[in-house]
């Protein structure tokens, strides 16, 4: 039988705040996700006026990082042409997203949800899911 | 050029805050959808220990009701056996759906966004609903 | 070696042209689209203000009378519980609509494209439908 | 509550029939396609004897240019293998085109919808979608 650690919705809201204070402070607007351990979404939230196409692309991200364990950004460096997993990004159905914003949230080790960002540059939603994963790991001490 | 009215994400969040008030009253755990007139999802949460198969269903839900300007209760009764929307329900790749639990939200007769309630029994997830829109309605008096 | 007849773009346009114009004596707004006799879309039009999820049903109407050769709501009729066709609607990943408002445009009986239209009631959709058609007939003649 | 600008059917009209002039002067037959902010197809035009594939890519690319609000062209250069967004083409269920042909279409600085062009080279779609973009902006003055 396994024990399974998981963000609750309380969780998932301070994860969100966090995202959203870092979004606001760099002056973009974003779609903000979070998902469970089994990349199912927790919570979601479209901040004014962002991009249509980032509501999909920010739940993705947060259910490939969730999925694979490992930040979305990872995921962009070996699918690169000639590397070992050339072709990731268009399995599952496209949900697989391999570009920075997506990121795994830890607990002892061990993945307990995930955050994904979209409508930023790739850095500036790799920065804001950081800003989300990092409230709620100091939360945790 | 059109001039279209839409929810922002303050308005969404205090619908899902009506709705969550709703649903801890009855009793059950719900997922909650709030998208806008177009359909594209603005807020979305997950009450703990809910149905995972209800993250998508309260999407569509929500999907659907803005989309066709009505309630989804109402699809029901016009897609049954022998009605004149018989096979409406697997329509759009099954993101229509026909069971209570999402509905319009409206301002002057306009859609201007929607709600989308699962994981209740169909009566549960429709009263939840209205207290999301009532809560709005009230508040733009 | 097969010979083909289809619609072209000027075609398309008057099945369009006369559609429009039943839809705004019957005051409804209605999406509305052309296909080839292979089901592939040659024209297209939405009516301001209209239900955004019927841009896709129209579509997928005349994708389906083109496609089955007959008008979507005799498929309503033969896919009814206990009727052979029973489960057509979920074919085709629910691009198959058997609601009326889909039908074939027909020369010398050979179907050379297709009209579909959503948004008004399924009569109303299938009246509009039959004007669209019947303008191209009579300009055969 | 937000305040959206979108496209009406007659601004369609006006930005396809400038984009098909364009394509004929330069005597090529393409798809054209024409959404809204949302991405929501508003109308869509097949020339004679063009590629049906490109039915979609023209949808596809309008969805993408309205929901990313920049230029499909802009996309190409910024998922290239080794840039940020290497993979982006792949999402969405690969609806993201980042192939020339896509543009949005502004009004005091916000996306009110866009177009989108396929079946010539990349560059003449740009081109075309230009001409359809322009006769829009000229005529708002």
């Amino acid at each position: 039988m396994l024990t399974i650690k998981r963000l609750d919705i309380d969780d998932a809201h301070s994860i969100i705040a966090a995202a959203r204070a870092k979004a606001t402070e760099l002056d973009v607007q974003v779609c903000i996700a979070v998902s469970d351990e089994s990349g199912n979404l927790i919570a979601f939230e479209r901040m004014n006026n962002t991009k249509p196409t980032s509501v999909n692309l920010a739940i993705d991200k947060s259910f490939t990082a969730a999925g694979v364990k490992k930040g979305t950004d990872a995921l962009g460096e070996v699918s690169q042409p000639g590397k070992p997993a050339y072709g990731l990004s268009s399995t599952l159905g496209g949900r697989m997203v391999v570009i920075a914003g997506g990121l795994p949230v830890l607990v002892d080790d061990e993945v307990v949800g995930s955050i994904g960002v979209s409508a930023g540059s790739p850095a500036q939603d790799h920065e804001i899911a950081e800003a989300g994963v990092r409230a709620f790991t100091e939360n945790q001490k």
